[in-house]
């Protein structure tokens, strides 16, 4: 504790910018270890035993989009962070430790529709919903907290703030239904997870202004107190 | 060697910001491959087989919370640091042997707690709190290393080091007790280092200030010398 | 959604360097997990079992040089970018997703290439030659993008682009050519990933500058707009 | 290639700033892949399992520390470049695919030692020398070219270079010879390799300096152009 009141007092900043590179850290190699998972099965002939790798396949991509999307909707808050508090190293660690979970589940969604129409296929499928829930949930105590606790720069619009709650209630209720439907539909409700994984993903407004024609030079961070591109480090 | 006083002669800073990036990596790298040693283990119902990997979970979490809680540690006398020197890097180096090695001893308490009541139950979890007990006393000598050598800076008060001091004994105490108590009650053990996992984890005081409603503008660290925004780098 | 505009909004730089270090991340990850499906196989005497080996040292070594440069090839592009957008950070993650699942393929291959002559072999090279190919558009979609969008700087001139387009023609063509002659002679195609590989790795015309005795002062970049050494970060 | 131009054009700096990041990330997750190789083995009681893991312990930590000390050997010639340049990311990458690879050599030997006196034990001491010598001289290349190519600051004297080649060149006949050793006495060149490891991880010169009583402010590099704390980034 002491050790953390110090890190508060005297190097908030610094402990924000660790705080990215361990979470960059944890969700790069939870996207990665994915890869482990595939493996071919021996019967029948290599082309048959690659088709019949789709179950993987498809678990490695939900899970990869997931976890991406997540790190993509972790860079939000904590780049509108002006400081990390003790209690938000926390908060991270416990989204990290969904994130860090999901290569488990992802595995037994593989094993459950390669055996599919199984008891085994069902409960792979409602952990895994579980799981993807609880990502989203930990990551919005996460946001929340920072949201709260004064955390965040004064900037931040309410607009905003309003539209992403309404995005992740939808989120929520989609992972919430999809769980229940996994008991008795799991191919379906496998389905439904690679839906809001491409949901969470695909920046829908981010889209439209960048096929609108956006200019450059229309985007107010170029010339904000961001300060000269000699003083930005990395 | 020679290398080494070059490194310290000029660039004291870059290795020091080195070192927190190659920790972080080792760090961010075992806890989250804890999580390919779960498997669930075929006899029995689906259902059944999930029940049953409550001991790899269990370990599971624990060794996420105790390299959480080294991380959250390890941020502090880092950040705090003015420099690195060579001796330094190398008990850095030690600590993170006994960090990297943990997922190793998580493994075998989970195979221990799956037959429980076996010897092959104590000895892992005897082996798990020595490597536990290992973390805390590398990380021990690489803080007292980085105060008694004045790698730290001024201001760092006395009431906090000797909270932390105390704290410290209270863990090692702990991880010695609950060592001795794994030869005879294994899952009592587990549930122990679990508690002091958690110990480890809470900021006490942190979470105290938080919920006390503290302002952020009280906080020195934002007007500190710490540089304005634009020159935060990084 | 609204959290990536926030983000474009105010934090464009943040986010580019968190694109830099989470695909660092990913990249390396993917770069070292290819030791993992390294093994020698039982039958035989050691030496033997070592010299079989070949197709998995072979295959680790054209894996780890094709990730390697597109490692170096993701350099270029984000390292000229003045910002990063929402698209960007998707378009990004597609091409990591190729990346982090080449050790699949990989693995295929060293299989596939123990057991010549078989129709694994075939799959196997031409499942690897797809995800070659798939790395390689992936980031040339990534590096159009971020040239269509103007997200470069203006100091990019056109004789570059077009000879990085050409070598891309080049590398493109090679693998659609390998992978169609994968399907009659496996190994071949195999050794001629392998040519790709060097191909890509190479930077001739930086190697002929360097041995034509090409000296430092004469570089540009020294002297230019990046900054004082002191204000250099990181 | 045109890329590579681009890149030394423009952003020599930040080129170097990715490849440390890289390569701390390559690096850190060969050192912690190394633990996936432990496993206890059935035959006997749980203590005889626990006893009989002693092979793969030792090569762990034999291998831990010659990857620990290729990082701290690592940290100084790429904290005293000035900058990077296309070949010097190329010397980079072939070593860290020998920092990469020593994993299986490891597990090679684990397995060695396990089957004391066997044919297979002779194999794997002599391909993990052989792999060991690798990542040396794959870092002396990478150096020397540093060196040659003007790429390191004017202050690094001479002295210093004679030091670090002597000490090259006893590392580089120690595991000559370690290697012809391993064929005969296999056992004997795993304990030379971890007394080379030990080597090259310890400081004395640092050591000596630390405990004659080394006062923080004779060093130069605080005071030096390294820039104030402000503007230090990162």
């Amino acid at each position: 504790m002491s050790t953390d009141d110090r890190l508060d007092k005297r190097v908030g900043r610094l402990s924000k910018s660790r705080m990215e590179a361990f979470s960059d850290g944890v969700i790069a190699i939870a996207i990665t270890l994915l890869v482990l998972e595939l493996a071919v099965r021996p019967p029948g002939s290599p082309w048959e035993q690659l088709r019949q790798t789709w179950p993987s396949l498809l678990a490695y991509v939900v899970s990869f989009l997931t976890i991406g999307a997540a790190w993509i909707a972790h860079n939000a808050p904590t780049d509108l962070l002006d400081r990390a508090d003790v209690l938000l190293l926390r908060l991270n660690l416990l989204f990290l430790l969904f994130v860090a979970f999901l290569p488990f589940p992802t595995k037994l969604v593989a094993d459950g529709l390669y055996d599919h129409g199984t008891e085994a296929e069902r409960v792979a499928v409602v952990v895994y919903g579980l799981t993807l829930l609880a990502i989203r949930l930990s990551f919005f105590v996460l946001d929340s907290y920072a949201r709260r606790a004064h955390l965040l720069g004064p900037d931040v619009d309410d607009a905003d703030l309003r539209d992403e709650r309404r995005k992740f209630l939808y989120v929520v209720v989609g992972y919430a239904v999809t769980i229940v439907l996994g008991l008795v539909a799991p191919l379906v409700a496998v389905a439904l997870y690679f839906a809001l994984a491409i949901f969470l993903v695909i920046p829908f407004r981010g889209l439209s202004q960048v096929f609108s024609g956006r200019q450059p030079d229309e985007r107010p961070q170029s010339g904000s107190g961001s300060g000269p591109p000699a003083a930005d480090g990395h």
